[in-house]
């Protein structure tokens, strides 16, 4: 059995509490003979700030390219707030994206049954949920140019940022999501703003012809991004696989996983192309972020991290046993009402971040 | 009694339909010798294009600066899905929106208390809910340039849109966040992406400034648009006024209507700078679309037209009498268990479109 290289980035705030039980299952499957891991461990965000003053070391970066799946907990926090821009935590996060060359962001909007009761939403509108959001990583308004402040000849000063997509862009996630789609529900929603954006227009144009191309037997439909947000909240069960732009995917996947009531349960998967031998580029991560208020207090829910970690068996370590292994644990622990402060509900007690991952180890 | 210049656009889908109720509420307040009224009409997106191939026409935009005020209803519809990009429905409501110059989009989020159990969100979290969401309407991406489609040498095609904004575009939609404060809980949440947007950045500087130079008696926090997008479905109560850019304005205004499960109720004004003797222009709109599912067949929702024309009264004509009158007919016909289809629920029958403005006359 070849060893699974995984680099560790556990980032700031609750990051390296969480990470700390992930750990816990990659030593329980290596006991177990289920997989055999190379671990690296790595530095991102206020951490690598605070060690190197830059958001991710150049020694850092060779360890991702090298590592066959990157797990990283969680950027960012006040602490940082005043740090050069270029350097912010953030720009850690998007490096690793866009060198890693991680176009499909996946991320599932699933509600536990158990869990039902958390949601804002009305219990019959989201038990059962599940949604898959596949948002486009590495292009948009995240990284087009020119994206800068000018101070003006006035003293008043102009900002830009440059939303830019083109068609192989749009092609390749695209294809991601009418290839999800087939094992799912067979249905795609593709979102724009395709009446006020040049861009939005030609996502349609490029989505609709890949379908009639290459996926007819999928139901496509579009929405507005604006309608989806209202849809989102108004009947979520309606949606399969959703695919958008990199700044839509951030609002609607976050809504999504707000809706749930499952926040801290979910996990992503960041996905590069596949090479020759079939093998790409990935970096998994919790869909919540760092929370410094409760960062330390060994309160925090390692249950999207751990489940990143399956989404890392799945998707890059071909390993579907150890996924669904991963996934059926964290759904007894929560069927067993063990419960961390975050979804504590009604529940009578509540437990720690550790006592999490050591129940989720024991289901294992 | 100096008569107000209102320009009717009724546009598409049910836009004539809810248009004429209100134009039934604006006949009653002239024979009550509340207010005179000189009325014009105009089209407006597919209408407009119909009838003369473009989104609006100049005799319209004339009439349109000539107005104190633009009562318009709805624009679009799958009918216009093939017209050329630049007379697209749409394209009259942001050409409107920019030439008179209406920076200012005031979009109420309000759950009436009778229609609490429409929301999808659970009744406690949305019950009493009062949110003033303040959206820059003429800069960002929605009229930065480069905004284009050009096709490369390989072929393939690259869509651009330009997200621009300068200091004082973000000053004066700040300026308006904060009176508006004032005058209701005293809180403004200013939403951007500061973390990922230059844009956002300078927005986030540039109301921090004004905050502390001229409104350090209002409570300002910041959240990033992604996160309070989250919040407006977890807890909504939190907030009192939103202020954000143009896109960030279109998503949250949306999202936040849909939460109050009345959103054929909710009206919205768009506002120009006063000039010097304190008029402005404005545009007062619905915050739904036009409906086209549903339009002939007499069962739309009247009352965000009728509520728009409330708020024309607050805000153009100086007429608070007025519009709180109008508000209040609206809240009693609700009360008294009157529903249009869309808020039907439970109740034992629903009436039409000219039932409800009716309804609303009588109370008058
Ligand atoms: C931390 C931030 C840069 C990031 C983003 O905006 O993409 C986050 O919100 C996310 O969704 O992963
Ligand atoms: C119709 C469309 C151009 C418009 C917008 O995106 O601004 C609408 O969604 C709105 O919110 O008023």
């Amino acid at each position: 059995m070849s060893a699974y290289k995984l680099l560790l980035l556990p980032g700031d705030g609750i990051g390296p509490e969480i990470s700390a039980e992930a750990e816990k299952v990659i030593a329980f499957l290596g006991q177990a003979g289920v997989a055999k891991f190379e671990i690296e461990r790595g530095l991102v965000g206020g951490a690598a700030y605070d060690a190197h003053k830059v958001a991710i070391s150049e020694d850092d970066m060779k360890l991702a390219h090298a590592a066959d799946a990157v797990l990283l907990a969680a950027v960012g926090g006040p602490k940082w707030d005043g740090v050069p821009y270029a350097v912010r935590p953030e720009a850690g996060l998007l490096r690793l994206r866009k060198d890693l060359a991680l176009f499909a962001n996946l991320r599932p909007a699933i509600c536990y049954p158990a869990l039902a009761d958390a949601s804002s939403l009305k219990r019959e509108l989201v038990d059962g949920l599940d949604i898959m959001i596949v948002r486009e990583l590495t292009g948009g308004v995240y990284f087009g140019e020119p994206k800068e402040i000018v101070t003006l000849e006035n003293g008043e000063k102009r900002a830009v940022d440059t939303q830019v997509y083109t068609t192989h862009e749009i092609e390749r996630i695209g294809r991601v999501a009418f290839e999800l789609a087939r094992k799912r529900g067979n249905k795609v929603t593709s979102s724009d703003k395709a009446n006020v954006m040049r861009s939005g227009y030609l996502w349609r144009e490029v989505i609709t012809a890949l379908h009639k191309r290459e996926y007819a037997d999928v139901q496509l439909e579009h929405m507005l991004a604006d309608a989806l947000g209202m849809q989102l909240v108004r009947w979520p069960k309606q949606f399969d696989v959703i695919v958008t732009d990199n700044l839509f995917g951030d609002m609607l996947s976050d809504e999504a996983a707000m809706l749930t009531g499952s926040l801290g349960m979910l996990p992503s998967a960041s996905l590069g192309a596949a090479d020759a031998n079939g093998s790409r580029k990935a970096m998994y991560e919790p869909c919540h972020g760092s929370a410094p208020d409760i960062a330390g207090k060994g309160i925090a829910n390692p249950i999207a991290m751990i489940g990143s970690l399956g989404m890392a068996m799945r998707y890059s370590f071909d390993n579907a046993k150890a996924a669904d292994a991963i996934d059926a644990a964290i759904a007894n622990v929560l069927a067993k009402g063990l419960r961390t402060i975050d979804i504590k509900g009604d529940a009578p007690s509540s437990i720690s971040t550790a006592q999490m991952g050591d129940a989720i180890v024991a289901e294992l």
